[in-house]
């Protein structure tokens, strides 16, 4: 089991009243690590550092570092300083060199960080190390999450044990864009650097990267897998199996970012199949779930399914044939090749989208491509919340 | 003036009580035509026909049928059929070719039309040919809009004058993105057919086509543009002039779009510049117009440009740099090359954000390339009027 990884955290007691909101893991110098990063050009000063490091040999004990309530994003150069000035002093306090400790900064955008109250409250965390629990670590990293998000997963390979630990902070608006999402799973397996990443990569586009609002990212999100290695069971014999079991952390992950949006009160699960490419599919899917009135319908719960062909039909694919289009709604045939179904009956689409998960398929041709997108409605208390005044 | 054009209404007293909802345009021979459809992959009925008529040679007498309800879209063969039925009607009626009928429709995607209330309606339009007014026209095809959307405009050289009028339709959500856009703008100059077409896409490309929330098209969208031509106003000499009030037509209509759509209370003009094309420019204009928490921070009179930024750095373009990145809200500078600026004050933002109309400037580079798109913000009122079930 997982035992190698210390975790100590603190609060600053500015944001979040006397909540923990900073948090520094230990790793053990075995540990693999692997690191995403979001695809938006805007990048925090955090993840423009952390990018930097992680193209470094980082060798022996690693650290992460992590505050919630500023993103440290959009600062600039006085946003890189200060990141910069957090890892020293957490680098003279461990002796570990400035490199083998990974940024994170999750929060408001544009504003520059309280070193007043992060400095202290770093050093707390550094002397809590050990004394901090998983689930200490999952709060500390909330911003606008209404709970937090932890996930153990034991796996068994005959009568051997591995264990998978996730733990993500969401996102108030459930959109990775523009609203940070931090994730970081560990197992105890040794996976070597190269397996770790190459599964980290195909498991995130199917999870966090099929979460999504609009398919963005925010300026800050991150994704890290670390491997501790201290389990000796087999893992060329057993990938499979283990993909299967992060997958499953990774997706438990998401779905709980979804089921915790602001004003959510429905999960869509839009799968897109029969393209030349996955990719195809998805941005297809991608178009359906971020369509606002496909998720007013949604959260209205009108099977108007007229909104999610036209959605669809907004791309520059010029595979698309709308002759070819197949839509179902759960179980029920809407559209067949682009006519319309004289089975469907309203009641049925309307049985549907009276459950709290919504199954929409969409068909465009007969290859075996597919993608799914999970999504959310789009709700009065999302703006609510979102246009309130910062704070 | 414009006396060419004779517009015949009806009602089919089906879905907005007694209120207009059926129109016949009847265009004098010599007029020429330009047409611009929707670039959804998803077209309704009627855009599939036109499209196909208006690459025939229509020559003599035109006419225009529309239909407010039902857009006839996600129909498949049986909505072309029907759609079909309609022309042949009208067709038997006047003893035009059925290819110089040109079909319109909106409303709800994804039923057929209701031909027993449609057939007698666009014969009694038939009747009225000559009876009608523009005022009737703009309110005849209106389905989720608050109020009809009209511009005149008289334009002169010298002693000579010439008119312009044109009618919209909006969309409830002030998305083009699958709810249709309807316009229909003459003018009595005599504008060769290759010197309109080519002025209708020029105009069309930085006013429909620039007003949204995410920049995307419904099955319907259709754009007219007629030239009756019995003006002998010189049309090479005046060129500029001409094309400047087309624009300021069309540009009318497109804010009036924005300024009715259901729920709004903000118009925001977005204006990306310094790019090395003007497309690279229009493509983050409207990340961020179509960004939900842009549109929500709008409403809540919150000048968070932290998210302004965000969504433009949602971008898949290689040449967008951070560090070359500015803003301005209103006329205060916010940022400048990546830095915060040391004069900007929240004040600032604020009083901006409490306008009406707010202006976004966000630059990119020193290129002259730039493009403004008009968006709104996101409010309640929106999503009450959106997941409303369908009636």
């Amino acid at each position: 089991m997982i035992k190698e990884i210390n975790i100590g955290c603190a609060s600053t007691k500015t944001k979040y009243g006397k909540r923990l909101d900073t948090t520094i893991v230990e790793l053990n110098p075995s540990a693999k690590l692997s690191g995403l990063f979001t695809s938006n050009k805007f990048k925090s000063a955090p993840v423009q550092v952390c990018l930097n490091q992680i193209k470094t040999k980082m060798k022996g004990k690693k650290m992460l570092i992590i505050n919630a309530g500023n993103a440290n994003a959009a600062t600039g150069e006085a946003g890189i300083r200060d990141t910069n000035k957090l890892i020293k002093n957490i680098s003279a306090l461990s002796g570990l060199p400035s490199n083998q400790i990974l940024p994170f900064s999750t929060g408001v955008v544009g504003e520059l960080l309280d070193m007043k109250s992060l400095t202290p409250a770093f050093s707390e965390c550094f002397k809590n190390l050990k004394k901090n629990s998983w689930d200490d670590f999952a709060t500390a990293i909330m911003t606008t999450d209404t709970k937090n998000k932890l996930v153990k997963l034991t796996g068994k390979v005959g009568s051997k044990k591995y264990q998978i630990i996730g733990i993500a902070k969401g996102v108030g608006m459930i959109e990775p864009n523009m609203a940070t999402t931090l994730s970081y799973v560990f197992t105890d397996l040794k996976l070597p650097e190269n397996i770790l990443k190459k599964l980290h990569k195909k498991i995130c586009d199917h999870t966090f990267n099929a979460i999504s609002i609009d398919g963005d990212q925010s300026p800050s999100d991150s994704s890290i897998l670390v491997a501790t290695g201290s389990n000796d069971i087999n893992i060329k014999n057993n990938l499979a199996r283990i993909e299967r079991d992060l997958f499953s952390v990774f997706s438990k992950l998401s779905e709980k970012l979804v089921l915790d949006g602001e004003g959510s009160t429905k999960l869509l699960r839009i799968k897109v199949k029969g393209l030349s490419t996955e990719d195809a599919c998805k941005a297809i899917a991608l178009k359906i779930a971020n369509s606002p009135l496909v998720k007013t319908a949604a959260y209205g719960e009108d099977p108007n399914w007229g909104r999610i062909i036209a959605a669809a039909g907004n791309t520059e694919l010029d595979e698309f044939d709308m002759n070819k289009l197949s839509l179902k709604i759960g179980k029920y045939p809407v559209l067949v090749n682009g006519n319309l179904s004289k089975k469907y009956k309203e009641s049925q689409g309307q049985k549907e989208f009276k459950k709290r998960n919504i199954n929409l398929e969409v068909s465009l041709g007969k290859t075996k491509n597919s993608f799914t997108v999970i999504g959310s409605d789009l709700t009065p208390e999302y703006i609510s919340i979102n246009s309130d005044y910062r704070t």
